[in-house]
């Protein structure tokens, strides 16, 4: 692209740094931000400078927060026993979105992933390993993605828990609400059949 | 979407007032900035204040410029005479990196279009005229899209220099190079058979 001004120029190269936006989209972002009022690029600005700047991890379970100790964490009526494992921010939010969990949670920031050079150390294992083992827990929950990654985060802390006396669940994975039994993946319906509940329990939802 | 902090919040409400960002594509953008070194936010933040604060519009030409005269307008080698109206920065662009245009530009910053309340006078038109009134030019060619409004534009300004002597064209319309024929629309077919160029003016290039 042959631009006219460098400082266009610079805006376009900095907005296609992101992930999944092309030189054409930055440049269309970026005309876009051009056409508008001033406060509407300052604003963007300052948000996002705010953001890498102003932003806590709270101390307790690694979510991002506001606060030292997230809202979560601090609600006294959460269950403090119950701690849910997941893998970022937007679980959380998944999760919350539900209003099914009355427990917390435990960020980890990723899963372990050696073709990505992500070991245990990188993530916030530590930290949930220090908590099992000196409150009161009474149950983990993974609820990682099931992927290799996530099958392989999970068993390297089950392992560095099993001789605690914590109950340790993953979420239950089967045929999606509302989805019909031909189009499931063979996995899945393999599992929800090897898996399967009393019915009674089915109709507690 | 419910934010564990006003701060994420705030970040993702921004991003997601760009064109074509949803908020889950804006909540990815913010948390990929998070994970990155702070430089990346604040060259970020930076390159679109600097954009909105320090970028010009050449007087000339009304592009977008880092100088009060762009370096189009500005280049001796250049036909001053020789005019080619287009309606944004992107158009410039496209037929600069053809390099078969040795004039120079007038960027209209739109076209009219009564729909969107745009009018002559949020282009720059008038300023098209008294160039056109006041110094020599040979030749004004049209180069907005074939859409009505960019045909409303065209005929617009072309009935606004009707009675000066200046040569009025547009770019030629008709099946792209590569294109079969049995694919292409019938507008553009049909156009390309009346406006047919003589055998040898299709060798020149």
């Amino acid at each position: 692209m042959n631009f006219s001004s460098k400082i266009l120029e610079n805006a376009v190269q900095e907005v296609a740094l992101l992930p999944g936006i092309g030189k054409r989209t930055a440049l269309r972002l970026v005309l876009h931000l051009l056409d508008q009022p001033s406060e509407r690029t300052t604003n963007l600005a300052s948000a996002l400078v705010d953001l890498k700047m102003k932003i806590k991890f709270c101390k307790e379970c690694h979510n991002i927060s506001d606060q030292p100790i997230c809202e979560i964490c601090a609600d006294a009526k959460r269950d403090q026993s119950l701690i849910c494992i997941v893998e970022d921010v937007r679980d959380v939010m998944a999760i919350e979105n539900t209003q099914q969990f009355s427990g917390v949670y435990h960020v980890l920031g990723g899963k372990i992933n050696p073709m990505e050079g992500i070991g245990p150390s990188d993530l916030t294992i530590d930290s949930l390993i220090h908590k099992v083992n000196s409150s009161e827990i009474t149950e983990l929950i993974f609820a990682l993605s099931s992927t290799m990654e996530g099958d392989t985060t999970n068993y390297y802390i089950f392992k560095q828990i099993e001789k605690s006396s914590i109950k340790v669940s993953t979420i239950a994975r089967g045929i999606a609400v509302g989805d019909e039994l031909e189009y499931a993946d063979q996995i899945s319906l393999g599992r929800s059949i090897l898996q399967r509940v009393p019915f009674e329990n089915s109709l507690k939802n």
